[in-house]
């Protein structure tokens, strides 16, 4: 049965649950960059006909979860737990989603690491019988994160180089102790086993350097994965960081070579979707970040590529940076969280 | 084993998780209130010795959870995860606890109802294997609180007689398979099941009306879980509700009988955190609200009445409003939320 070994902080699922629907959709600089083709939806404008970037965020975060629902060939009565989290105060996005879908809801808060959170704790629920089905998304919106954690938009304000491009997206999977509606020939992808992480902090307090507040929990995340489950680096084709960036993805492979992985495996199986998400030309600076940015990587390029049996196995490693302008303001270093999902195809 | 059966919003536990151990602490306000022999600990200046009332919060989640730990004759080595929220901005102060404890962390956002959110996921985990010890935890402090969603408190603004007090309060339990270190001759709560609860909107705008904003999704929960139980509300020595306060308790007292529940019944078997925390002579008007407020009475005054055999079965339903100041600002209702969990002792 689903267990977890004592001193470890891995449990493996004996169900193995099966993500029977994805959705993801993306902004306006999201259709410009190299994984447009990977969306189910692109925005020519980021306000999607709304009066506000929140209530955009919203409605995105409602269409990739409708989308996921469709593709499971399911009805939103279907869903017995929606599991989502955001980066707006008080989880505004998430919550309102939740309003209007009628959906009985858990709200999560990881920050950049809440797709994989909550593909965690979903997962954990059906493999331990409490639900059929189960929404797990996440979201976020480039505009609603700069007024919440930096500046306003209209400010103009100039950007540090070192700082990464909130990704203005959002994914979402229909969790299933099931497979019923996968289509022929399509490779279904399980959840086999998850980490849960540890609260890092290396003591960074520059908010425009997040790549390098979250690479160590990164660390300290995949090297517990790789000790509890006996594992090496290249058991799975692909480790993918959340949102580490350009500079982050650079300090998590030297961090990882310094713990004495082999350097060759490390460069062949560990990517971010920070630095997949945008092109170095589109003026993101550090790379791409936010919830939204390992939701829709994770529910577009990488979900197509294990359908097609390109890839079979992966690490999804979504990133989280714990801070609030309010500690900020109190001169708070930013403590980092990573969670681990090991995912594969069948 | 663990279910849920399919239409219902309450999972059954196989297991029936306990709660070995218990802890928490109030403020000033609180050492002054009807239940501060309830408490482990009252602080006589909310600051707790702290620079600001942001780390004090934090240093109380981190006390209650301390003493939780120690109830439980364990270590902080011994709890597989956190689970735990609160009402500040990217829920600052779990995160900041979570970094000191460094105990595997997921973050929850369920505002106020964010105890019940926690006890009902760590039940779930526990339930199915997922962990041999959970914490789940919950804090607010009414400091904290005004400079975040109202007034700063330094302004000294006048607050309308429905405004509820924000209680300063931390509460945390650890739930565990095993029932071990419960002292002889104590009675040992347990999870039996649980409802997870929808997102419910009034239309209420005034974030001084919480009660009234809250109690129509605390409605729905109830009565969602006694017909998927098939229980009556006298099957309960006690319906808790977390912070509807006076107003909203009037309210919810209202709508269970139009909605058919004896009327006798529910005066004789509901009740409400926020009507319990504070007497009316304190000047809190409303009564209390706060995530710390279901959290404290809870791990306080009940769970003490339930050790000692004087009630043995309640429904503890924490009650939270999923606004924001953004979602305040840009003219939206305050959506509300229930979540309930069955604990009875043998």
């Amino acid at each position: 049965m689903a267990h977890k070994k004592k001193g470890s902080q891995t449990v493996v699922f004996e169900k193995k649950p099966y993500i029977i629907g994805r959705g993801n959709i993306g902004g306006k600089k999201e259709s410009e960059g190299p994984l447009a083709a990977c969306f189910d939806q692109l925005l020519d404008d980021d306000m999607f006909g709304e009066k506000s970037w929140e209530k955009a965020e919203c409605k995105m975060l409602q269409t990739a979860m409708e989308r996921a629902i469709h593709r499971a060939k399911l009805k939103k009565e279907n869903i017995d737990i929606m599991l989502s989290g955001d980066l707006i105060n008080q989880i505004m996005t998430s919550s309102f989603a939740a309003r209007d879908l009628h959906i009985p809801f858990l709200g999560l808060y990881g920050a950049c690491s809440t797709m994989t959170e909550s593909l965690v704790i979903g997962s954990m629920l059906i493999d331990g019988g409490f639900a059929q089905n189960i929404m797990a998304s996440a979201s976020s919106h480039f505009c609603t994160a700069e007024r919440q954690f930096r500046m306003p938009v209209e400010h103009g304000n100039q950007r540090p180089t070192s700082a990464q491009w909130t990704a203005t997206a959002a994914g979402a999977v229909v969790l299933s102790e099931k497979p019923f509606s996968i289509p022929e020939g399509m490779r279904v992808v399980r959840a086999t086993d998850a980490t849960i992480g540890k609260v890092i902090d290396a003591g960074i307090k520059d908010a425009n350097q997040m790549g390098a507040a979250m690479a160590p929990s990164a660390v300290d995340t995949l090297l517990n994965h790789l000790q509890d489950t006996g594992r090496a680096i290249d058991y799975y084709d692909l480790v993918l960081t959340g949102d580490l960036g350009f500079i982050g993805k650079d300090i998590m492979t030297d961090l990882l070579i310094d713990a004495g992985l082999n350097a060759e495996k490390v460069y062949a199986h560990y990517d971010d979707c920070g630095t997949m998400l945008f092109s170095k030309d589109q003026d993101v600076h550090g790379g791409g970040s936010g919830c939204g940015c390992s939701a829709a990587v994770f529910t577009g390029k990488i979900m197509q590529q294990m359908e097609q049996g390109k890839i079979s196995r992966i690490l999804l490693m979504s990133t989280g940076a714990l801070l609030s302008t309010i500690s900020s303001f109190q001169g708070e270093s930013i403590p980092g969280i990573a969670h681990a999902i090991a995912l594969e195809v069948e």
